[in-house]
C-alpha cells in the first residue's frame, strides 16, 4: 500500500539526508530550501553551467523549476539534467507557467525532449498543456478525444506520454504512473494565498524522490505522492493554528508542520485514494 | 472623495484578480509576490527578454524595480514597458537607489525615457533625483527656484515633469499627479526596520493599478494613495500585534494585516490629507 | 577583553548606521539584509559590473558570499572587491560550498589571489578546502603535517596563510588572527535546520566589521567573533521562544531576536573563551 512506502521514504529521508539539486526561481527559492530541510534532506542551489552538471553528481536527486527561467539558467537545467540521466539520479520537473509565453513552451519542449523525467508535477493548466503537446503533434483528432479533462485524464495522459510519474495538482490531486491512479484529498485552500506551495510541494517531491534512489526502490509513485501528501497535511495544520492569523502566518506555519512531520501524523491524516 | 474610490478598486481587486507583472529585485521578490496575493490580486515575475513582453500582454499591470537591477534585466524592463504602454497597461515604477551609481541613474534616465509611466514612487532620495534630472537640462537656475524640498514639492515636479502620478513616501507620505496632492499620515517607523516595505508598497500599487485598469476608471491617482496606504495601515496593525516581538514577526504580521484588509478597516484607519 | 570590544562595536553600528554592501546568493539574500537590518546596520546589494564597484565605493563594509555564484556575479565580486581594498575598506568572505565544484574552487582561489581578505568565514569543510588549497602547492608533506585537523587548527592555518581573521563554525565556533584564539560556545543545533544562518552570520560579521572600520580601530578580530556570537546568542533566543513550533517560527525568532539584542544580552548570554 502507498501509505506505508511513503512512512519508509520519510524515514529514509531521515536517515539518509539525501542532497537535493535545485535549479529553480528567485520568488520561491528560500521556501524551497526550507521545506527540504525541514523534511529532513539537504537543498543545494547551483544554477551555473560551469558547476551544474558537477553539483547533480554529488546529488541524490535533481529538481528543476522554470519559474523565473533565462537562458543562462536553461542551459544548466539540461546540462544537470542530462547528468542526471547518465548517473540514473531521478529529475524532478515543475513547468511553472507552461502555456504562458512561447519561452516557457520552448523550454519545456527542450527539457521533455532531452532530459528523462522522474516525476512531472503541476497545475492541471500547465499539465494539459503539456498534455497536449504531444497530442498537437497528432492532430486534431486526439484533442478531441477528450474534450472533457479532468486532473486524472491529463496526469494518466501524461505519465503514458513521458514514461514518467505525472502529478496534476490542485482542490484535489491525482498522480499517476499511467496505469494506476492515486488521489490527495488533503489540503487547504489558503495554500493558494502564499506564493511558492508548488514549488515547495516540487522540493518536498524531490527530497522523497532522493529517498527512493538510495534505499534503491526506486518508487518515484510513492515519492510524489508522498511530497504532495506532506505539503496538503502541512496546510492543513499551518490552516488549524494560524489560519485566522493571515497568510503571513500561515506561511511560516507550514514550515513549522513540514519540520515535526512524522508517520504518526501520516497515520492519523492521509487522505489517499488509489484507484 | 479619494478613500471611497479605493474602497471601490479593493473591491475590484477582489473580484477581478489582476494579474501583476513584477520585474524586480531578488531580494524582496517573495515578500512582492505575498502582498499581492495577500491583498487579493496574481502575481508573475518574468524577466527574461524572450518572454517579458509577452507576459506583459497577458497582466493588468506593470512594475518595474530596479533594486537588484543588471544589464540582462534592464532590456526586459524596456521591453516590457513598452508593451504596456502600446497596449494601455499601467505601468507603475520604483527607481530604487536612483543617485547612488552611473548606472542606476542612467537606467532610470533610459526607462523614463522610453516608457510612459502611470505611477512612480521613491523615497524622498530617490524623487528628489529624480526630480533634478530633468532640472539639470534646464540648467542651475531651475534648481535654485526650490532650494527648499519637501515631499509635496518634489511629488509635484515630478508628476508634472512625467505627466504621471508620483509618490513620495517616508514619514508622511505625499501622492500627487501635479495638480491634487494627498498626504498619507499611516505608517509606522517599524517599517524602515524591515526590507522591502517599500518593495511590497510598489507591488500592491501595481495591485490596485491593475484594478484601476479592468475597472476603466484609470483612476491610478487614487491606485497610488490606495497601495501606500494598505502597506502603512498593515505597518501599524503589524506594530501592535508583533512590534513588541521584533522585527521578525513584525514582518510576518505586515502580511497577515495586508490579508485581512477590508473596507471596513480602511474606514477605521484611513489618515487621508487631500489639498 | 574581546566583549568589551563586542560591545562596542554593537553601539557603533547602532550610532553611526555602516553601510554593508552584499554581493551574496539568492536562496538567503533576504534574510541577510533583514539581519543587516535587526542589527542595526544598513544593507545594500548590488551585483552588476557595471556599478559594484561604485556601491562598494559608498559602502563601509563589502560581503562576498558565493552561494549561488554565476560567471557574471563573480566579476562583481572582484571588481569590488579590488574597489575596497583600494580604499581600506574590510571585506567579509563567505565561500559557500568550497570543495563541491571546480568552478566554487577556481572562484575561491581567483578571489583569494586577488582581494585582501578581512574576514574569512566558513564551516569546517569549506575551512579545511581552503586551508588545503595552499597546502597542495607546498606539496604533499605539510598535510601529513596536520593530520588531525579541529577547527582551531585550520582557522589558525588560514588566518596565517591569509593574513587575515579566520572564522571555522560549526557545534563550537573559533576565530583566529593567526596568533589569538576565541572560542564562542554559544548557538543551538536548530540553527542548521534553518537555511541561511550561515550566510546572515558573515553579513552580521560584515556589520560588525562596518563599525569597526568606522570607529577607527580596524579590530576585525572583534567584529567577527560578535557577528557570530550575535547569531549563536540569537539561535538560544529564538529557540527558547519558539523551537517547540518549528523550523519557520524558529526562523522568524532569529531575526526578532538580533533585533533586540543588546550589551545587556551579551553580559548575560555570551560563552566567549579567549586562548
Amino acid at each position: 500500500m502507498v501509505k506505508e512506502n511513503i512512512k519508509q521514504l520519510l524515514e529514509d529521508i531521515r536517515k539518509h539526508i539525501p542532497l537535493v539539486h535545485n535549479i529553480t526561481n528567485y520568488v520561491t527559492v528560500n521556501d524551497c530550501a526550507n521545506a527540504v530541510l525541514a523534511v529532513g534532506a539537504s537543498p543545494i542551489m547551483a544554477d551555473d553551467i560551469l558547476e551544474a552538471a558537477d553539483i547533480t553528481s554529488i546529488s541524490q536527486s535533481l529538481v528543476i523549476n522554470i519559474g523565473t527561467l533565462n537562458q543562462r539558467t536553461v542551459e544548466s537545467m539540461l546540462a544537470s539534467g542530462r547528468k542526471a540521466n547518465e548517473l540514473g539520479i531521478p529529475v524532478v520537473f515543475d513547468p511553472v507557467g507552461a502555456g504562458a509565453s512561447g519561452f516557457r513552451n520552448e523550454t519545456v519542449k527542450r527539457i521533455l525532449s532531452n532530459v528523462k523525467i522522474a516525476i512531472l508535477r503541476g497545475n492541471l493548466s500547465e499539465m494539459s498543456y503539456i498534455a497536449g503537446l504531444q497530442a498537437n503533434t497528432r492532430g486534431v483528432d486526439s484533442a478531441e478525444e477528450d474534450r472533457k479533462h479532468d486532473g486524472s485524464s491529463v496526469a494518466k495522459r501524461v505519465a503514458e506520454i513521458y514514461d514518467c510519474v505525472a502529478a496534476v495538482t490542485g482542490a484535489v490531486d491525482v498522480v499517476s504512473d499511467g496505469t494506476r491512479v492515486t488521489r490527495i484529498s488533503n489540503g487547504h485552500k489558503m495554500l493558494s494565498k502564499v506564493t511558492g506551495t508548488g514549488c515547495m510541494t516540487t522540493a518536498l517531491t524531490g527530497s522523497y524522490a532522493g529517498a527512493a534512489y538510495i534505499n534503491g526502490s526506486k518508487d518515484y509513485y510513492s515519492a510524489a505522492i508522498g511530497g504532495i501528501m506532506t505539503m496538503g497535511i502541512a496546510g492543513e495544520m499551518a490552516y488549524e493554528t494560524a489560519g485566522h492569523m493571515g497568510t503571513g502566518s500561515f506561511h511560516v506555519n507550514i514550515i513549522d508542520a513540514i519540520s515535526i512531520f512524522s508517520n504518526e501524523i501520516i497515520d492519523e491524516r492521509a487522505e489517499l485514494n488509489e484507484e
